[in-house]
Order: C-alpha cells, then structure tokens, then sequence
C-alpha cells in the first residue's frame, strides 16, 4: 500500500483497502447490531447524555465487523475515535471501509506488513495538532507499548543525546518500533511525553496486554491508569472460551476444508482459549490431546477425557496443531520436522511467537507453497512432505476466518465501553492512579444481564430473606470477588 | 455467461468461470488427495489394468476438490469423463478450472442461472458423434432424469407426432428441461434412444435422488441398471451423518458469521443429515428442536435430548431453520413471516423446495436485501423485520461453503468408483438388470477398511474358532444384510 | 437354595427368594408402570378382548421389575405365565416376590447356582399335566435350546435307546443340560416332542439369541416359528445402545464406585451395545478405546472421536475394560495378567464366555477376594497386583445393577407383547412357518409412537402431497425395510 | 440406637451400625487408596516425620470409604482422631466399622435422627478430660457451630445466668443444639471456652461452611483461624464440579432406576455443583433447564445449550428437580403439588433447607409411602398423583448413594491434609489469626500435580526463558492469585 493518508468528503482521515466495500460493510455491521445487545443497551442508557462528549479515543483492536460497531457505540455516545488494528491479518475490509466513510478515522487493512502496521498505529495515535488520544482501547497492548518506549526514549534522549538504535535489537518488529520513534525524536522530542500527559487511561482487551501492564505496575512503570478488560468474567470466561470454541473450527474450515472427525489434534495450553479449543475439536470428532505446564489446568484437561502430554509425545501422529498458550517457542522447527504429512499448524494466542515462523523461514532447503492467502504448506527438503500453517503463525481465527461472533463480542466490547466511561467520569478526580484495575463485579453481572434477553432466558429474583441468608444485597452483585464460575 | 463451448489446446471441450484457477485448484486437489485414502487406493490397486479403458462416463455431481480427486481417479482407471455439476451453486471454480485444463471435460461454474445448468447437463452427456456416455455418476439424478424424460418424448413424438410442451406445467425448471427435449427432437428424434442404447448404467449418491430410481422402477420405467451408492452404509452412515455434521456450521459461519451458542436451532427431520445438523448445532452450544413425521426417528431424537415438536410450535422462538427432509413444502412463506427478526432459514436437503422460496419471492411488498451472494435478508413489510435466507433455499452447505471435507467424501466415492467398475465389468453379462442394486456388503467393508489407516486404527482379527461361533468367515463381511450400524 | 416347589394360598407354584418382598415389588411396579406407556397402552387397548385368553406362556428373561410389568401386561391379556430367568444374577428379589404372589409362576432368585439355574428353567416349561407351554419368551434362547436339545435327545433314544451323557462335554453348564433332558427321558421319552408339538412359537428377546435362531433356520433345526423382537428398531436401537449407555455405569458406580473421569476404558466391540456403553463411558470423561473386527464399526468409531486399537496394544495402560461382542475369547486370562493392579474388567453381552473367567479361575496360584457379592479382586501370584471382575463376567448390568431402566424396556416388552399377540392370533392359519421372522415396520413405528407422549413430544403430520411426493402413505410406514436409522 | 458409647478391646470409644462389616469396610478401604494418589502421597512424604504427632483431630465430615482414608491418612501422620458425620444419611457404616476397629473413634450411622446427630457430634467433639480437639476439620460447619454457639451461650450465662432457651426458635434441629449446649453448661459452665482455647484452627470443607466462616469473621465472632479449603482450586473445582457429575446419575439411578434419557431436568443453580449436575444430566440425554439468581452463571448456562427459566415456568412439565444453590426454600410445597406425577424432587446441596419438606409432611392429607429407605413417594390428596423425594430433602448422593468417587475426594482431602498439617505446624507462631485463609497456590498445584500421574499424564516443562517471559517461577506457582481456570 502507498502510505498516504486519505480524506473523506467531510475531511476524517482514513487509509482501508477499499472504500467500495462500505455498503457491504455497513449490512453486515447492521446484521451485528443485532446480535450484540450489550451495545445496543449502551447506546439506549448513555446515548441521550453523550457522556463522552469530549473523549478523543484511539483503538488499537482487529478491525472487523464487531469492532464496527464498538466504535459506532463509542461515537454514539459523544466520542471521536481513531482506529487500527492490533494484527495485521485481522482487519475485515469492508468493516473498515463502512467505518472510515461513516464514523471514525480507520487505518487498517488485510495483509498488512510489519512496517505498515506500524504506521497504522501511528496514525491512530496521531491527533494532529490536538496532541494525542485521551483514552486508549488496546487489545494486546502495541498502542500502550508504543507511548511507553516513546516516553523511554525521549527520556534517554533528554539526558544522553542519544537516540534509539534499531540495529540494537534482533526482533524484527522491535526494530521497527524503536525506528518510529526514532524518527518522531527528530520531529519533536517531547511527542510521547505530551501523548501520556494529556491521556485519562487504556483499557486493556486481552490475557496478553494484561500480562504486560501487570509487569509494568510490578516494575513501577506504568504510565497511567488502565482496566484490565480481559479479567472480567464477561469476557474472559465468554469470548476466550465460547468464542475460540466458535472461531477456531471456523478458522480451520475456512483455511484447510479438513474434516476434524477421526483426526488427532493437539491444543498447547488449557487455559480459557485451550478451553474452547479443545471442546470445538472433541465435539467435532477429534482426538483431542492436550499439552500443559500447569497441573491443575492439566487435571481439568484429564476430568474432561482428555490426555495430557507432551508435545515431543505426540508431535509425529497428530494431524493438527493448535497453540493458545500466551507463551512463546511452543511449536519449534523441530517439532515441525518430524510431523505427518500436511500436519496442519496453527496458532489461536494473541501474539505470533508461539510457532517458530522464523525458523522454518531459515530452515536450509524448506520450500513455500502459498495454497491462498494466509494458507501455506512448507515442504522440508529432507522427506519431501509438508505442514500446512494458518495465517503464517498468527491468530488464524481473525487471519483465515472472521474472528469470534458478534453476540460473544457484544459481552467483551460492553466492558470496554463501561471501562472508558469509567475512566473519562473519573478523569479528574484522582479515583484511578498509574495501576491496573478490574470492573467491579456489579458491572460484570450487568453486563451479562445486558444479554440474557436475546437468548430468551429469565432470571429467578431472591427474595429478601433469601438474600439474607447468603448475605448478598438482593439486585447482587451474588458472588464474592474471588468466585471462579 | 455466453453459453460457447470452448476448448483447451489439447481440444477438450469445457466451460467454466475462470480458467486462471487451475493451479489454485490444482493445490486444493493435491491436499485433498492426502485425505481421500479410498480413492488413492483405488488408484493404487486398479490403476495398472485399466479396468475402464474405453468407457465414456458422464457425472452430474458437485464440481468440488473432492469430486476433482473422483473424476481424476477414473480417468486414471481408464475412463474418458465429461462432468457437469447437479447444483447451480455447488460448483468450486478452482476446482472446475484445474480438471476441465488437466483431466476431463467440465461444464460447470458457481452461480448458474437454471437455463445454465441445463445447458451444462446437456452438454456432459453430448458425446457428440460418438453419441453419449456408457457410465452416469448421478447425484440427484437430473442426468438421469434428462434420459428418461427425453426418451418419453421420442416414443410420443414417434407415436403422435406431439413435442413437449414447456407451457404445461407451472415448475420453471421442469419447463426448461421439456424446452430442451423439444430442441432435441428436432435435430435428432432418436437422440435419447441412442444414449440408453449406449448406457450400461447409472451410480446414484444420494438419497433424493434414490427415491427417484425406485419409484422408477417401480413403475416399471427405468431404462437401465442403476446402483444406489447412497445406501452403502459407508456412504449414508457417514457421509450424511458426518458430513453434515461438518458442513453444516461451516456453512452457517461463512454466511452469516453467527453465534450458534445460545440460540435456538430447529432441524427439520431426523434422519441421518438431520441427525448430523442437529448433533453439531447441539455441540455448538444451541438448543435444538426437532420436527419429525416418523416415530422412531423423533425418539431417537428424543434419547438424545433433543425435543420433537411441529414447526408452528417453535416458529417464532427459534433462531435458525434447517431443512433436511427431502420432502417439499416444509418451511412455507407463512411460517417465516412469523420468524424472529433475522432468523436464519436455510436447507441442506438436495432440492430446493423444502423452503418456499417461491412464496417469499411473490409475498406483496416483500423486500430482498442481498448481503453477500447466497446471503439475503428478506423483509416483511409488516413488520419492517426481516430474515436471512441461505443458498437461495439450495444446499447451504454446498452453496455457502465448500461442502462435505475430503475425507467423508473419500467413503462415498471410493463407492462410486467400486460401483463403476461393477456396472462396466458386467456390461455384457446381464448381471444387472433394469432394476435397482446396492453394492454387497463385502465392498462395503472394503470402503471402510481403506479408510482405517490415515486414522491410525488397528482392527481385531477374528480367530476361526470365533468367526466359527458367530457364523461368519473370518474376513469377513460381518454383519447380517439387514443390519443398522 | 432347597430346590423344592413352593404354593401360594391360591396354589400357584414358585420358588423366589424371599415372599416377604412382595409389597417392596410392588411399589417398584407401580413406579414402573408409569415410565412403561408402551405395556399400559398394550393393557388399554387389548384388555378387554382378552386375545391370550387360554394361552400358557413360559418366559425365560431376566426377572426384574420391568419384566414384571411385562408379565402382568400378558395376563391382563389373558395369558397364564410361567417364568425364569435367563441369567443367575439378574432376578430382582422383590421383583420375582411380587409376582410370585400376585400374578404368576416364578421361578427365579438372584445368585443362582447353575444347577439351579436350569431347575427354574425346566419348572417354567413344567405345565403339569398341561404338557407345556403354548408360547415362549426367550433372552437369549436357553428355553428354545433345551426344547431342542431334548426333542434331538429323544430321537436318539427313539433311534438308538442311548441317552445323552453329561461327560461328552467340557463344558460344565452343557452337562447339567444333558443331564437334565437324562433324567427327564426316564420319566417321559417323548416330553418335549409333546412340548414342541403345543408350541405356537417363540420370540426372542435379543441379539445372542436371534443369532442361535436364524443358526438353526439355516441347519433346518428349528423346530416352531420364532419372532426376531431384537431387531425391530424400537428394540436394538434402543434397548440395546440407550439402555447400555443407562446400565453400565450405572452398574460400574454400584460395583466399585469408582470414579470414571480421566479413566481410560476399552470397550470391546462396537454395535449397538458398545455404541451405548463408549457414548457412556465417553460423556462422563473416560477416555474410550475400541477394539473391534468389523471395518464399518470401526470407522464409525473414528468418526465419534474415539480411537480404535487391539487389545494387546491397550492392556496394560486401561483402568476399565467391558466386553460387548457377542462373541467367545475376548479378555482371556493372559491379557488380564497384564492389566494395571484393580483394573476393572466386564461384559455387558449376554452370555458370560466373553471374559475368560474359567481361565482366571483355574491360572496357578490366583487368589480371589470376594469384595462384595458380584464383585471380586483377583489377585495374581507374580504381582501381586489384581484386578476387580464383575458379575463373575456375566452380564454386569444385571448383575451389579438393575438392568435397563423401565422407560427403555417399554420399547423392547411392547415389542414382545405385540409379537406373542400375532404368534397366538395367527396359531391355526399357517401364516408363520418354522422360520425367524421381523414385525412388519408399522409395528415398529407404533411402539415408537406410543412412547412418545410421555416425554412430550409432537409429531408432525404429512400432508396428501408430501406423502404422494416420498411414495409413503400419511400414516406411514415411513422408511423402507433396510433404512438403517 | 441405644446412645451408648461402646469401646473396642483396645480401649477406644466408637458407636457406629455394625461392627461386624469391619471386614467389607477394610476391603473397600483398601481399593480407595489405590484411587487417592494425593492421600497416599501424604502418608509417604510426611508419614516418617510425624508431623500431626500429639494433635488431636476432630472431624465432622461425611463418613465414607473416602474419608476413612482421610482418617487413616491423619494418623498415619501421627494424630489422634475423633470422628462423626456431617449428615444423617451419609456414613457408609462399613467405613465406620472398619475405622472404629482400626484407627479412630467413630461416632456415626445411615440413618441418625437430629437427635442421634448431635450426640455424635459432641461425642467427637468430647476429648474427655484431655478437654478437646486441637483441630477440626469440618464439613458444613456443624462441628464449628456448636462451639461458637457454646461460647455465646457460656458468655450469657456468665454475665447473666440464663440459659438457652429451645423454644426460644422454631428450628427443630437449632432446638436440639441449644439442648445440648444447655445441658452442657451444667456440667461445666466453660466447656466450650475450654475447647476453644485449646483449638489451634479448623480446616473447611464446603461452600455453605465457608459461608458461614466469612460471616463470623465480618462479624468479628470468629474464635480461632479457619482454612477455607473448599475454595482451592483443586477442591471447588473438581470436587464440587466433576463429583457432583458422578454422584447425581448415581444417585438418581439407585434410588429410582429411572431412566434419564428423554426427561426433562431442572437444575436449581448453577454454580460449580450445578455445574457438574447439568453436565451429568444433559449427557445422560435429559433436556436440562437452569434457574438462576446471578446473569454470569446464567449466561454461562446459555453457551452451553441450557435455557435459564424460572421454577414457576417449568414446575409442570418437568421429570426430575435437583437443588443446588446452598440457599433456602428454593423447591416449596406448592411447587410440588403441580408437578407431575412421579417427578423426582432432590437436593444435592449441603443443608436440608433447599427443599421445603417441612411444608410436604405438613401437608393437609399428603400420604407418604416409602419406596425404600431414603426414596419416599408423596401423594397429594387433590390428585392422587405424587412425587418421589430422594434423601428426605439431604444431599441425594450421600444418602441415595456413596457419595463423590475416590479419585476426586483425594483432591479435596489432600487440601486438607495440607491445611491441618499447616494449623499445627504454625500453631504457635502467630501466622494464622482469627480469619479465614485460603492455601497459597503452590500448594493447590502441588495437589494437582499428585494426581497426574495415576491418570498417565505428562506436563510440559517451562524453560527460564518461557517462565521469565510470562513471569512466573519455573517451578510455578503460574497463574495470579484471582485466575478462574
């Protein structure tokens, strides 16, 4: 893509593949609306009272279709938003372009590069003239990442003279990183420190941007306030579980066309996402065998009917290969070696260094045969056979399908609407200091309330002396905070 | 599309939407050979005799990858094959385009119009001079149908002079198939007698099209011996139930991206592609309902935990419709007008007249939204609310995805090939009659067999003794022919 | 047991275990009834014309509570009952109790020798001076046998003057049959030539028995007609998978309450019975493994998700094995040698010769520890470890639990009410021949229906047109003979 | 029973049904310890050092062949053990026997009165003249009750001489206590001062113990440290979940030998119980309906296929009724007249207070049949029609059968095995003071990772860079303190 940034007839700025797909953008995002009550029910209780009014928020979060309409809610209730995505296979195009013609500046697009992804982000950071967002949405934290090497390096280059080295770092996307910044020093040498200055918070959207800025509280480093969105249980226990549960087959049918019953599949990690792949792949006929650090995640695994091994085990009789781990170096190009014929490898965790990519890239001899975009199948020179990999290592649920349905995001996205205007009513009245917070359990419950009606379900009330005899307030919330669902 | 026959350099003639997906297609064929062991066995053991050398077989089937993998394996035993597909949305491009460059003759593309694909049928059994095929792979029978419709009118036209008349029935499609007869008889009166001389029989696949053959030969009008491959346990038992099982969600995700959790799902019928839907709706976290006519059906439903209720019971709760009676006349306009905003309405039953989409189309002041092909929202204008119609009422799993995997299709067609190779072995020994056969269970154990292997099973050997005990030979077949699996 | 006849007050024969349980039985019963519809319909519809009226039936099945219902259904028909049991561990004390007092002739107790097993059986077939019984309802055949084993004895001894000699056999339970139909000559040499010629027929209860039966119609040695009742639909297909899925963990729970999850099981054999014990197993988080000869079977394994493997490969790495097969020599001693210390092993088949228990009992230096009655550690001399077998490897849903639950056994008894009503009604018109024969499929479809209302379902109703459209009547049937279902 | 303490020859007082079923109990002992790795561990790793040496245990829990291990698991690690049961149907008196033979002092049987009840509790609770127990461990919390309510009672009379008054409550069984407590005080106005001073802490089982042990704490009423065993992961989430899975079908299938398949199954509560039992009862092929306070556990409940409706919307249509919520007056009378004949109504929660039996015996001409012990069958006068009610409204598994399996109580009692192994060792450091902990998660690992290995499996191991990268030990802990699994 040529990396200039375009203008609507009204003056937004954008840059989408395609701007002629906005109407096909806008039935589908019409089409979500209906299946994400939570949002929908922000819009009716905040909407008249416009209570971001004000709020200027960038997103950094996969911009697809029910993404749309989180930022439709955001601008409903009075925010002006500026958008990227958070993986550069994750953007759906015609979500992007009814976005980027109807109500936010959109920077985003299918098949970016590293280097434009990174531009992305810029854009989506860059207010012009008016400095930087109040409010970041975050999804695995490139947004919060990017402000805080920025206040690092400009730091540094206050006191030393010296400015970041790209060649310092082996990590291709690091380098990058420390580029961007390096050429915004030039450009003005206190741009982060405004940007952190002028921000409220960031809500955080996911099990890995939460790891992040949980190391940075620990480390003292944090810049300010943030909501861990992803510990709430409306989101963690729903869209980690019940929505890879839904995308990862999707993924896998849509790439591969495989038929999973009858095959061996193995899901690296047993958390909420290992959770939700396991039970697709069973349910669909699969052998599931999972592999697991943890013992008690292990002995979940196990009273489910499922083995638990290691990946050395298994790693030459297994037909498919999932990650969800939020760790790194899971797949290697060894493991890769010795599978099957067509062994199909693919990765469901936020970022896309749990399957080694760049040593089967360098491995001597391997061959790449691209099936179609995001479907590729790697032969090793050595036997002459192949594994299939999905949306080379990244999210395959966002690459090679459409991500997790509208309803399950409904659930997510309500928190993150909560969250901002959480963080934008407090702004200045010192409630939330450079710390990581949880929703109250209180909005948690609302906003599953917030859903039950589309699906048709009907509470039982307590009654009083029932409430007092489990010393809960009769309207909740009903469980303690450490209560695990 | 210009309805001209066009011809590769080697002089095949074909017609398909786009040529430049041949090697595209030609990938998706190599993967999927890896899954079809039945077939690439077939290969392996009848591939040197030739067992089909000089046989001209016509298919009137789903031009998919796996169908590309069938087509290829009888021309690699031999045959000459000319292929149209029996479902105006079914065709894979890719697919149609790498066979019609490398194998057979390929008359087929997604999105005919009806007059199209009769266009196309015609054109799969035109054998030209040499005067048409020894071998039909039917699935539907349309092929078939084509024949004996055709013969009909030559013995009326013989008799009485009379042509067919198109204006004497109301079904738009029958009229064009009566409009192609009459255009038959004038350049050849003799036309479809030549072609049943010719015929030594027809494979059918599939249930609808089964029901067919036996009515005809009940009636003591079918011209020629037919198998009916659909009743091979290794086709009904798995491709229905298990395909489905697959195809089903696949279809539904790519179409409308929905969330099968939590919604409410009605299954129209409980046989084995409605057992299929229903288990993967069930597993996808809905709450399914079944309608049944038969009773042992709807309490197999009900051991299952699944409700059998009539469809006016559940018509304005439930989320999703899915017919797979192959009955007509189950989901009529006034059913949907009183549908749930958005419902989603689909069938995966072979004809298109489960759903009354000649109803919706004729409703005063109905409205068609089309979201995305074989994707439209119809709105009532009562009510302003609409509801998502699939494939146009045609197999969604065909139309919206791509259809059974690999692997299930591998089962069924490694019978079709078994059934071809019977029909033309026999061809001059009156083995068959003009009746109706299934393939003996012995070949039907054969089909499963081939298949245990890529699954990494491993049976258990009878001893003497114990095949002695329960009156079997050791290798079998194993079960009495009545049994139900 | 003192094997001596007892009477009721009103001089109807028996010998149970304890009459005191009679009222415990009939509270049973009466539970019993209402989960029964099929038997009560049988009562309502067929009571007041009393059409087995001056019929003497002899049961040889399992007398539980829910054959007691079965029981009290033919004499409200107006049949006089004599019964046993077919297995020694499965009479329900208080069952047979009840019974004994209130309706007819029984001759059961729970922990039988076998010697006094076939004591019961020849008192059911003992009419007195009656001579025998008019009608049989056998499970698994041992009735049916020793007619035939006696008529055969007798015509030797007709022929020869020898009588049958208990030592020409091996196998210890066939003594005690010769010696029976021994002693039995003595006092008439022509009883059960007088028994075969009063018998209108049989009808079989399940698939063991079915398969003896169609044995003997291929030898020509049947000597009266029989009624297949296993393989109407509404019996294999319910009984035998639904009931299993029911029985055997309820049998494992009651037997060693061992926790299921996370075990790893191997079902041997998977037919209707091991379909129902593998989904059992499976949804309470058992990881299954199947052996199986059969390649269809076998795949349909696949298929759920569950591998299939062989014994030797399993048998030392299984917690639970079950033996379904219907066959001989499947768990022998040497593979229980191996097993893990208190693996569980099983059979769920009909005759006890699936587990080699004759070999356990007799390996040098084994010890047995009776735990509790029917369940026993075996203790191997060189491990010292040992292994929990059921039910002395009889039926172990029988033996350790309660059978099938009633609702299931509807299906089944209504089946054998509704073939012992046809056998009578058709006893002087020739229309059954000394051959095996299935209930038409429109009984089928009945006792599916009458089975439906109880657990609310509602039926859906073809119209004229639909029905035309399949070629089925309205009313059914719906399905042709070999529709697998 | 005749309250008399007996002794057994060793001098060590025990009143349990049968001392003659020592033996059984020994047997089945024996078997458990195979299945309770986590147990058997304990008794190897701290068996040598003795570390409960001089700690005087008693115990209020359920007493079964799993908590016999438990017992015997106490002293081998050197303690002295007293022990009742927590309910009045729950002891499995084989278990008692072989304890009271062996190992501790028993006080308990199936089938105690309130009366019998609370004698046993304060036998357990009566260390003679050595005063009273060091530890409890609790189930429920009755153990725990009494002492507090002693002190308050003992305060009362010190201040002001009066004493507890039973008919100063309607709670039948609060009377019994408040008896006891007052008899109490005239034999020694501080017995339960005493008792509390020597006690160092108790260790609690269940959700409704833990309750009421954070409402003494935020009252400030607590008397000494509490360890909340039941919110270990390792206990709430296996014990509560996938025991409950177990025992539900087993209990329903032992009391009523109903079949589950088919029925409709109400599920009061949907907690980590509720969980497990809708699980249970939905694979068993019932269709399950939820009723739910919380919208989070509704919700979850939805993504499962379970509707959530109220017990008013269902009350008529449903089969079986379970109560899982641990508050009150969830079923009442007057939802039991409207159900339909033969409904089954249980509870699975720990109190009797779910179920409102009070209001049935109550009932103007219900009749009461009791089917067997524990399974009573209610008749309403205005119908005839009844319902059957398991365990007199008690905890159906432990009185209708044995309870959760052994594998899955290892778990539970391996917690707390770990809690009063940590009370004595801190007993007087201070470490613990009047409040309720939870064990840290290293130690809920630890009990985890003692039960791989029996169930084969294999856990991952991280590399430092792994474990530095997501920032967890490598040895573990790895997941924060408020992870939900």
């Amino acid at each position: 893509m040529d990396l200039a940034v375009e203008k609507t007839s009204s003056g937004r700025e954008y840059k989408v593949k395609d701007m002629s797909q906005a109407d096909f953008g806008r039935l589908e995002i019409e089409l979500a609306e209906v299946e994400m009550p939570g949002l929908m029910a922000c819009r009716a209780e905040f909407g008249p009272s416009q209570p971001l009014k004000g709020a200027r928020i960038t997103g950094s979060l996969h911009m697809t279709i029910q993404t749309a309409v989180l930022i439709e809610t955001l601008t409903a209730l009075g925010a002006s938003v500026r958008w990227c995505s958070c993986n550069i296979f994750s953007t759906q195009d015609h979500a992007a372009a009814a976005i980027a013609r109807d109500s936010a500046a959109v920077f985003a697009w299918k098949g970016e590069t590293l280097q434009e992804y990174w531009w992305c982000t810029e854009r989506a950071l860059d207010w012009g003239s008016e400095g930087g967002p109040n409010l970041i949405v975050d999804d695995g934290g490139d947004a919060t990442l990017l402000i805080h090497e920025g206040v690092k390096a400009e730091e540094e280059y206050e006191k030393t003279g010296k400015v970041p080295d790209p060649t310092s770092t082996d990590n291709a996307e690091f380098q990058i990183v420390l580029a961007i910044i390096r050429d915004g020093l030039k450009e003005d040498p206190k741009k982060y420190h405004k940007m952190k200055e002028r921000l409220v918070g960031v809500s955080e959207e996911t099990t890995t941007g939460v790891k992040r800025l949980y190391q940075m509280q620990a480390n003292g480093t944090l810049l300010f306030p943030a909501i861990n969105v992803n510990d709430s249980v409306t989101k963690s226990k729903f869209d980690n579980l019940y929505g890879c549960r839904h995308s990862l087959p999707d993924g896998l049918m849509r790439a591969t066309d495989v038929m999973i019953a009858g095959k061996v599949a193995v899901v690296c990690g047993y958390g909420d996402v290992g959770k939700g792949c396991a039970a697709a792949l069973k349910q669909a006929g699969a052998r599931v065998i999972v592999t697991e650090i943890d013992p008690i995640c292990a002995l979940q695994s196990l009273m489910e009917g499922i083995p638990v091994l290691t990946l050395e085990d298994v790693v030459s009789e297994a037909d498919i290969f999932v990650t969800t781990t939020g760790n790194k170096d899971i797949i290697m190009v060894d493991h890769m070696r010795k599978m099957k014929n067509n062994a199909i490898v693919c990765n469901i965790g936020h970022f896309d260094n749990e399957i080694d990519i760049h040593g089967l890239e360098t491995y001597p001899g391997v061959k790449r045969i691209t099936i179609k975009p995001q479907t590729d199948r790697w032969v090793f020179p050595e036997t002459g056979t192949g594994i299939i990999v999905l949306a080379e290592g990244r999210l395959m649920n966002l690459g090679c399908a459409t991500g997790h349905p509208s309803f399950v995001m409904s659930c997510s996205f309500t928190n993150q609407v909560i969250a901002q205007l959480e963080l934008w009513k407090e702004k200045t009245t010192g409630k939330y200091e450079k710390k990581v917070y949880v929703l109250p359990k209180h909005l948690d419950e609302k906003v599953a309330a917030l859903h039950l009606g589309k699906l048709g379900a009907k509470l039982t009330k307590l009654s009083p002396e029932q409430a007092a005899y489990i010393s809960v307030p009769v309207e909740g919330p009903y469980k303690p905070p450490n209560y695990r669902y």
